[in-house]
């Protein structure tokens, strides 16, 4: 006869393994390098808001274990979000121990777990739709979205990892401290293959990141190949056929972002960080002017035609079709005033409207316009934090970003007393690379150290790791983000007080291991063969 | 009729792709970032000593183009070496079109270039035998060595890579700067798969690395599977099946990298960084004290015990025999003396010796009869600068390895005053990433501005690029080594003018690309897909 566990979602038995004897338990401060010792957690990244490891004990069953819905479960073998998930995990679990054959004629003995049912309660199954930011992701809800977010849970993933070793009981009750949890990555500075992108999004899921931000086009290349305006990419990707996202690749990227509990959240920036967009739209960006004459070279978006806002208007209304996301992310930083001075329309334009010689007007004018024609298609906006800062008035449900280094606490301040919500990248700029274990910088970034009230501070709702794309391509994007970017997923799913430095360098180089030999499982010290120091 | 073009070894039909027009040729010292603008040498790494392009263009027949030896040549289907190295060739060129399908029922037009005719002219063939640092890699020499240099050599790549473009004849007489041109991989702190390894000899005949430094022990593990104490390894490495190289490793590592004129250096630091020797060989290591009884920790090998010397010199017997190169690394660096301090047996050692409190006389007291026992084995040492440093008396082949960031100009002239042949690494620790374009400060670093006489500077004969493990393994090797270790290999083989930045940058833009990308062939821009700005 074999154990049954049953688990009411929120209930997992987690495997605790080399445990605690030798765990040098460290509040303060550190300074030095991380001790790389044992963590009483294991290799749990990130680590849930409540673990409780027993003294049960259980050995699994490599052999005859699966994963199945609840009789009483609400939702089954229609929900493909679910069912992809069990399969996904069985083969994180059990590929490699099914290869060599493990188990397979070994009888399993009264204390293997053979099963882990999986009990959905909510009644309203969100199977079929799109992870949003109000999706409850708690493990306490009963809600689908916490299934999924539940398979994603790297916990379960302990829990079989290492299929010879007996088992802790342990008991979790987790939910993310911060509702969005973003990436962004570059693809127009340097193209990235779908298969980098998918596999990044694979290990964001491991991470618990929820949001892809998709920085899809910028100066460099417009890969983004539109339905409406093919000529877009056509003239201004990096390569007109293969080096661009067609239709069905931005769906199949949704998808399997979805099936992982992830957003897909598109960049298109504008007015500046727009090169690209003008080699296949003419008209589109501004002429400069050397003197009395055009230089021949482009400056922002043109904010003074009427063809500027017809485009945008059709352009907007492809993206809302093709993104099902509730935002999209309208960029506005960075623009620089330069080829608008020169421009002998642009000046006559200025003083037309009464803006002076104050191009920060002009800015507004053009993304006023912008976010007008957005909100007609029931898209919320996320913006860069200049767009805040140079007043333009903004939606209440606009996020903004802040991603600048300097004064970042009372960016943060000025942001929510103004009453918007806010994400923050501004310590997360993982392009930035430097010798050792940066790691620790992003870890010990806190998003909440600005002076706020409480209704302030409810309205970080997250952040995001930054990977551009100026030194960055398919031959180093993964090995570059990760598991750098892992210490900002903890940051935003676990506790504030989680901070430790050496339990989390210990969970850390475990995780680490998982990401890079997933999903063969090795002897831990050889799957990574390494030492820090 | 097919138009046949026969080379005389040194003279060979090169592709300059992309040609002139845009140069901006520019020989002042340059701060900011190079401008990636066109070559007249189009994608050449490293920058032959001459070259000569003429207008005289032929197209590539990618259809029925071969590599044979030529008629009067000297060595030819007999030899493994050579004719490795044509099907290598083949590959790199053809795969992708001939997959394609191009060209298959094309004819060939009269001006179609056809075949390859390689005509080796020394009467001594070095077929079977291993490259060394006396090997003469010049074009002008018609060795044999020669002959698989002019295969290493990737301009010969360039004739061919783009299948489809016309074709500049070009003449080039070639040979490199610097004898030694080595890269040191470092598999203790990290393990290195042997795919890894493979690789990355592979990228350093693209690149004219003719030496591999394999730092294959130290203190965090030992992966070197001795024959005669494979307790060494069952106990030392990370792990003693998975984690360790064989001795038929070893031996695919060495001819893998002698079919590209690579030599394989091992070293075995001793006495310092050898914790990982200790678990296999018990007494090898000073047991360090605390007050007056062990500690249980150790330190550096054991000078005082004839113990030691026996096992060294069976050690050194063995790795002999395994590593043919006329060369074997002693390392000596970074010997700390506080465990020797702290033994009181060491204690009375060095006072019966007379060395009073002078602890580096018992580390040259060590090192002199570990040279002893190598020298009985007729092998060359290289050994670390802190050998020299401390007055160790060395055979007069010694190569001395610069490596300390300090007095890196005073530390070459004394070494080269005293005699001594030294290799230069203090400038191209490529371990040591930083934001954005590094590879130009190991680009400027120029190996002979130190003061000293024209015999002086003779006895520089190369250097090496050195990727320490601390943070290292294969999930980031590759990318992290090249291009950056490119510009090493560039500043080691071509002349000492050859330091234009802008022009680099557009040289090494491609070779990367090519890099990256082998051996398909797709459009430039699009198999790079980048912007550095």
């Amino acid at each position: 006869m074999f154990a049954t566990l049953k688990f009411a979602a929120l209930l997992l038995a987690v495997v605790v393994c080399w445990a605690t004897q030798d765990y040098d338990y460290n509040d303060a401060e550190i300074d030095e390098e991380p001790t790389l010792g044992d963590s009483p957690y294991g290799s749990l990244w990130p680590l849930p808001q409540k673990v409780q490891i027993s003294t049960v004990v259980f050995k699994l069953s490599g052999a005859s274990f699966h994963i199945f819905d609840a009789k009483a479960s609400s939702s089954g073998a229609s929900c493909r979000l679910l069912q992809n998930a069990y399969r996904r995990y069985d083969e994180y679990i059990f590929t490699s121990s099914r290869k060599q054959g493990q188990n397979k004629s070994k009888k399993a003995l009264a204390s293997d777990m053979s099963e882990l049912q999986v009990w959905i309660t909510s009644a309203d199954s969100e199977c079929d739709s799109y992870p949003s930011v109000t999706s409850d992701e708690s493990l306490t809800q009963y809600s689908l979205c916490k299934l999924y977010q539940y398979f994603n849970n790297n916990s379960i993933l302990h829990l079989f990892i290492f299929s010879q070793k007996s088992i802790n009981r342990t008991d979790i009750h987790d939910f993310p401290r911060f509702a969005h949890r973003g990436l962004l990555l570059d693809t127009s500075r340097h193209f990235l293959p779908i298969k980098v992108i998918l596999a990044n999004l694979e290990a964001m899921a491991w991470n618990k990141f929820n949001v892809f931000h998709w920085h899809i086009v910028d100066d460099p290349s417009f890969p983004y190949l539109s339905r409406t305006f093919p000529q877009l990419s056509q003239h201004g990707a990096y390569h007109p056929y293969t080096h661009v996202y067609t239709p069905s690749d931005v769906k199949m990227i949704i998808e399997f972002a979805r099936l992982r509990g992830i957003r897909v959240v598109p960049e298109f920036d504008t007015p500046g960080h727009t090169q690209s967009w003008g080699k296949g739209q003419k008209d589109l960006l501004t002429p400069c002017y050397s003197g009395a004459s055009p230089s021949g070279s482009f400056g922002p978006v043109n904010p003074m035609l009427n063809t500027t806002y017809d485009f945008m208007s059709m352009f907007f209304k492809e993206v809302n079709t093709v993104f099902p996301d509730a935002y999209v992310h309208l960029g506005g930083d960075e623009v620089d005033f330069s080829c608008w001075k020169s421009n002998p329309d642009i000046q006559k334009f200025m003083e037309q409207q009464g803006f002076g010689t104050d191009y920060s007007k002009l800015e507004s004018f053009y993304i006023q316009r912008l976010l007008d024609i957005v909100t007609t298609t029931n898209k919320g906006y996320m913006i860069w934090q200049e767009v805040f800062d140079n007043g333009v008035k903004l939606k209440s449900d606009t996020v903004v970003h802040v991603w600048m280094g300097n004064k970042v606490e009372e960016e943060l301040q000025k942001v929510t007393e103004a009453g918007f919500t806010t994400i923050l990248s501004a310590p997360w700029y993982l392009d930035y690379i430097s010798y050792g274990q940066d790691w620790q910088k992003f870890y010990r970034a806190e998003p909440l150290s600005f002076k706020g009230t409480d209704a302030q501070k409810k309205l970080v709702i997250g952040g995001e790791a930054c990977l551009w794309g100026e030194y960055v391509d398919a031959t180093n994007l993964t090995p570059r983000l990760w598991p750098r970017a892992s210490a900002v997923g903890e940051r935003l799913w676990s506790d504030r007080d989680v901070r430790d430095l050496n339990d989390a360098y210990s969970r850390l180089a475990k995780h680490r291991c998982r990401m890079a030999y997933k999903p063969s499982v090795q002897p831990l010290s050889a799957c990574c063969g390494h030492s820090e120091h």
